[in-house]
Formats: structure tokens, sequence, C-alpha cells
């Protein structure tokens, strides 16, 4: 079954966040894709593509792992 | 001589854009460290320290090379 998952990630500011989260989440079993959509100042939406769904709390280990968080 | 040289340098917003500026200027000959003052959605502070005198082209090349530019 695909499976997307979109998070609100605040802390990302530029490609560099983005190119640090997607990294982290494509070591995810499963993921098989990362989008983000930039927004420098608030919360950035960051959309998983997987085969089967993936624990959120995985995916807010390897967001926080690359140094930002779910937005609350 | 020990040289400061202080740079405007617009586009850095965050901790990743620090180390691409940092990377690129240290690999200029006679570059002994470099120090950024941040200010997302402006002009950040880029001081290099030499032993002597480096030109700002030579400066700004490297800052460009990084992906960003000198304040106007």
């Amino acid at each position: 079954m695909s499976t997307i998952t979109t998070l609100p990630v605040v802390g990302m500011t530029c490609g560099h966040c983005v190119a640090a989260v997607t990294e982290e989440l494509q070591q995810l079993a499963g993921v098989t894709g990362v989008a983000v959509e930039l927004h420098p100042g608030g919360a950035s939406e960051v959309r998983v593509h997987s085969e089967e769904p993936v624990p959120v709390e995985a995916l807010a280990a390897a967001i926080d792992e690359a140094g930002y968080e779910l937005a609350s």
C-alpha cells in the first residue's frame, strides 16, 4: 500500500536544511521518497512516501536527528 | 601582517550556510580563519582572518561558489 505521510516541521530555513532532513528520512526502512515544501519562518511541509505506513515516532526521530522538530 | 576583512553577505539563513561559506573561504591561500555573525533575513557579517590581505574579488568568488553574495 503506497502511503504519503505529511508532517509540519519547524526550523528549516534553506536548501541545506531540506537536504539534511531528506537524507535522514531516506535512511528509514520502507521510505521511497521525500518531498519538502519549504516555509522559512514557519512550518515546512515534509511529505514522506513509503510502501507501508512508517510510524510517526520513527519519522520524528529522523527529523530530530537532522536537527529539526515537528510543529507542536 | 595579520588582517581581518569584514564582508556583508546576504542569503545566509542557518548553520549549514555558515558551514558552506566557511569551507569555501578556508580553501583560499593565506586565509587563517573565518568567523560569521549570522543575521537571517539580513546581511550576515563574515570576518576573514589572513596573514596578508586577500583580494576582495577572491573572497567574493568563494562566497559566490558557496551560493551566496555580497550585500550591494
